[in-house]
């Protein structure tokens, strides 16, 4: 690669600032020679915004089983070829099947009309009978409330209206804060003797667009339908029960779980030229759910990983160690790529370095979660004045990722890459979530940070 | 306020962390107590977004001079007012009048037919006689390269086609080194014998609308028009000009600058309990460009400011010292509000303790850059645990913003907001920056954080 005058001037002037930093002033130059050449192939070409571009149009979204997820094996496989690993291979896995079907309804069923709500089954739902479940409805902010209600809620449709609480900074933590309603609202809400669930969608967005996400059935406990409901539907909803609290609604959904298919995770790699053993992963989820096309979540993660990829390919970098990129299928209902990766017999003969996962949306980078001890998060430090030089240099411990959390329980230390948090969740299991809401500076710049991670923990070991 | 039980576990937990801050535990705790209720009553209702969207919705575009600038005027005076001002006042300052006129027009003049070219008029442009300049046309990437040209590019239209650096993290960094054509482009062509002077958009997007902004003419140099183009369409004038060096176009514009008419800065405060004649201000620009609604650019930071005052009013602060919301004006195309308000003979019996202006777009914040000294930085740092909190922890030297330099000179410390930059330049200028580039939660934070600033200062001083 070539770099010029001005970059190797920027260069020393990080090497005078930060003199602790890899193995010295000599590695501290190359990485920041490495890092300008990162950043002007990277903007210059917007490749991870291309790939991500590519993926969508050709796959669109890529539920588990679905044909998006099996297109989405294939073009991703392809794509890392023609964008520079060395090697490329599909892991096979069993992921579970769930169809929306074309039914997915909600009628609130007044005197003299019936209103609409904007849903959407939760994925991993049963279906409703063809001619829907009707039903009074009794709201609750939580499972407590639920309880209380007791023998109010037998026949019922249960209504969980606790929204994410806007006044949190973290939306990460809001998001955690009312998953629950989603995750475990069809079991809490059979266990009250509910005949469906139906969830405020959880999202910071108040729109009329309902976001969908897995729920968990438990085996002791009959399973009943559940859906999202927008949030504007929810706060409808919420005022019609006020004036009318004998009010019904009809819901129809048509969705169903089908048997396990074959399905796979795609992995390709640089070789480490050295040491090509050691592997340090770089990954995001290749599965999406059925609504929008997935783009954050988490088409901007997998296209990043392949952008780490094109950028080494491109700047003619050739790690010590092997840098791999991992599509892992299935995060969204079931993790079965990630748990069939740490549990692959192939990974017996490598040793994996590090894991970093790209799975908070497509936003501008403000650093990486570290999932390890304190040594490595203090190594990983010495590099901050790198990061950043990205506008990424917030290295704080934290959570890598799902799909990598099976094998970082190991012991392998787990990087996530911390992005910009306040839009996310308005887009996340939805319609919302496309391409026109991912911004290509940032999405590369994200790729550029992790491909710089990849580049250190590479040549430098941790 | 009431503030509940698990924010007063947070400020004790950040008490615990950071024992340095203003002056002791106890003022510590209550900067994370009223931090809490920034967040509490900022979130929950949205206030910059509200006011940015009546700001908008009453003023639309705000040019100096223009019925919207006026309207700005009156409707933000009254807003403070509303929202919790003590006092509010107009401070008088006499601003240029430049209007762009109706006709605006790019043609390509080819054999069989005319291609338009998406452009618009800088602001401060002369206009071209009603029939248009029709010439043939050089393109240049530097005033070196047209200095070059000789007699070459006389009698001609001078293309200034320097795109923005996309290889450079820092936005306004790259801003820098292209926004000498769009200021001294019109002299530098009428110096080389030009006829008029054509712009390549001075931003980060690629797309069909052209950026505005401002020129300056030389009183040795005769005067030029001078007209931005749109990326999109810059690429094409450049392809169309390789192919056929000798193209002619036609520029018609109708601007023109009438004489200076009065205007205002508007001024609320929220005086002081102790020191009522030590000020600290937090401001935007009240004007903007006649592209768009100036939504970012800067309709965000007078709102933000505004939503300081509403904070303030709604949680019951009785600041120590004063804290005073500034709307300057025109900023864009003279600065007289920044100036007047410096050169204000009210300052004389006032004490500015620091100046923090919001001028960087409605975007995440990130931090603050401080144009003060070392000593004045590390009292700042020492309050960085509660700027983390936000997200908005990065505190660096940097430079407040332009408004505020002129009050700066004199010596008080300056802040800037600093928020995530990737997308600003993508609507700066332009028919792209309205209500819907921006986010509320993004531009409530910001104006949260720099609630929290005025507040530490106006309590602990500096």
């Amino acid at each position: 690669m070539r770099l010029g005058a001005r970059v190797l001037l920027g260069s020393l002037m990080i090497a005078a600032a930060a003199p602790c930093l890899a193995g010295g002033p000599d590695d501290l130059q190359r990485a920041a020679l490495v890092s300008a050449g990162l950043r002007t192939t990277g903007f210059r070409d917007a490749g991870a915004y291309r790939i991500l571009a590519e993926l969508l149009s050709r796959a669109g979204h890529r539920l588990s089983g679905s044909p998006g997820a099996d297109s989405a094996v294939a073009v991703t496989a392809e794509m890392m070829r023609r964008f520079g690993a060395d090697s490329v291979w599909l892991e096979p896995v069993m992921v579970p099947r769930w169809v929306r079907g074309k039914a997915e309804r909600a009628l609130l069923l007044l005197t003299k009309n019936q209103i609409p709500l904007a849903i959407c089954a939760l994925g991993g739902s049963i279906g409703t009978p063809p001619a829907g479940i009707t039903a009074g409805v009794v709201e609750v902010r939580s499972f407590e409330e639920l309880r209380s209600l007791g023998e109010a809620a037998r026949g019922k449709i249960i209504f969980f209206n606790r929204a994410m609480d806007p006044t949190t900074v973290n939306t990460f933590e809001a998001y955690g804060g009312a998953v629950d309603q989603r995750s475990a609202g069809a079991v809490a809400a059979a266990r009250a003797g509910g005949l469906a669930a139906i969830v405020r969608s959880v999202t910071t967005a108040l729109d009329d667009v309902p976001h969908t996400g897995s729920l968990s059935y438990a085996d002791t406990v009959r399973k009943i339908p559940a859906a999202a409901i927008s949030t504007l539907g929810a706060n409808l909803l919420s005022a019609a029960l006020k004036s009318n609290p004998g009010l019904r609604l009809r819901l129809t959904l048509s969705c169903e779980t089908l048997p396990d298919v074959p399905s796979a995770n795609v992995v390709g790699e640089i070789r480490g030229s050295e040491k090509p053993e050691e592997i340090v992963v770089v990954g995001g989820h290749l599965d999406s759910w059925d609504k929008g096309t997935g783009a954050h979540d988490n088409g901007a993660g997998c296209a990043q990983a392949i952008e780490v990829l094109r950028l080494f390919r491109d700047l003619g970098l050739k790690p010590r160690r092997t840098v791999r990129a991992v599509m892992f299928m299935n995060e969204e209902n079931g993790t079965r790529g990630g748990r069939a990766y740490a549990a692959d017999p192939r990974r017996k003969k490598e040793r994996h370095v590090a894991l970093l996962e790209c799975d908070r949306g497509g936003f501008a980078p403000r650093g990486f979660a570290v999932e390890a001890d304190s040594g490595v998060l203090s190594r990983v430090r010495t590099w901050g004045v790198l990061f950043d030089a990205l506008n990424a240099g917030q290295i704080r411990k934290g959570s890598g990722g799902v799909d990598i959390s099976f094998m970082a329980k190991t012991g392998v230390p787990a990087f996530g890459l911390v992005v910009e948090m306040q839009r996310y969740f308005d887009y996340h299991h939805s319609a919302n979530d496309t391409l026109e809401a991912v911004h290509p500076r940032e999405l590369e710049l994200g790729a550029i940070a992790s491909a710089l991670l990849c580049y250190l923990i590479a040549e430098h070991g941790l």
